[in-house]
């Protein structure tokens, strides 16, 4: 297994047997989250903001614009904590003390650096399309100069960061199994539903298989 | 309308019109997300956590154990910024550039405390279980004294924060409409599959409402 090395703050001490440092399971998780929560701080205070990612090799590329706080406050290359959480089941134990959740999550620290070269700017948008939208970018007009430099994508590596993960049936007292209350995980995940046409979609367009079965082949759920 | 009043930090900046501060729409917000996202500086670094939490009035609840980093850090009274994003769709527009998400998201910042009291621990513990899956408390054995000890909740008033939504179909560019691209957005949510029972069910209990249609009534939608 190719794992990412630990560090104090990348080391799951809160049940650690759900720790991973599997540098292939940490990409995975990044790869199905569709938004990720990045926080910094701003005049010594913690902000946590949602934006879009995506992740290319060995690093985490984020969206946004100068205008944002967040943005002004990164470019400058600042310390973040980027953490994706991707919700896989409520765990119903037979006491309320073992009830749980079912998830991956992963935290990524380092420090983020705004991308400035217009050409990998475009790469990294279009990594972001395919990441949301696989077949996407083929289909749309692309960026201009202009709107190039309007928008702002942030680079980190990922070289210090940790999963963590719950999976399985609830872990109840040995003396409550035999308690009469059902017990089990309710699966959870995001769905696509029907795909809502533009009000003002030209007469003609067909619906692309890509949005009429998000995200690919299978029953529509990103967790499968 | 009933406005949460703004300070510097819950204005929102990059797209104001996404902007609220209606009381109620974030607090519906709050009770339709099942994780926040918890951040916090620690040795001068920030650290962003998920968690669950619940809403009781005005004030936001989140759950965690004494052995965390997060909680350790935050017992004493220590400012916290807590996100929670829902994400409703993937907004499909003429151009990469004005692609976008249809999401829902608050900030709530503060100075979270930790619940000591155990008669109140146990409301909240209540209310959490409650937030997560209705009606689940009454069937389950409650926490014992022991456990309400080693489960740590931490209160945090919702005074300052805000929300930041966008709706709707993609907007292009005036001259973009003509463009043969499909456009229009794929609508997600979190959905729930069939129930897992536990391998060591009890024989003969039944599967309760609340897990078969969760989250109840509908069509097991936690967006709807």
């Amino acid at each position: 297994m190719d794992e990412i090395p630990r560090t104090d703050r990348t080391t799951v001490r809160r049940l650690p047997a759900r720790g991973s440092y599997d540098r292939a399971q940490i990409h995975s998780i990044l790869d199905e989250a569709l938004v990720c929560h990045v926080g910094f701080i701003a005049d010594g205070r913690p902000f946590v903001i949602p934006t879009l990612h995506v992740r290319v090799g060995d690093r985490l590329y984020m969206h946004g614009s100068p205008g944002s706080r967040m943005l002004k406050a990164l470019a400058g290359g600042v310390e973040v904590c980027v953490t994706v959480t991707l919700v896989d089941g409520l765990v119903l134990a037979r006491s309320a003390f073992h009830h749980s959740m079912n998830y991956r999550s992963v935290v990524v620290f380092g420090t983020a650096q705004a991308v400035d070269d217009p050409d990998e700017k475009t790469r990294v948008l279009n990594a972001l399309a395919e990441h949301l939208v696989p077949g996407r970018w083929r289909d749309v007009r692309g960026p201009s100069p202009g709107e190039l430099k309007s928008t702002s994508v942030l680079s980190l590596p990922i070289d210090e960061a940790s999963a963590k993960v719950r999976t399985g049936p609830p872990i109840d007292d040995e003396e409550d199994y035999a308690l009469p209350a059902w017990a089990g995980v309710v699966p959870l995940s995001l769905k696509a539903g029907e795909p809502v046409p533009c009000p003002r979609l030209a007469p003609g367009i067909e619906l692309p298989d890509y949005a009429r079965s998000y995200p690919g082949p299978g029953d529509g759920s990103r967790s499968d």
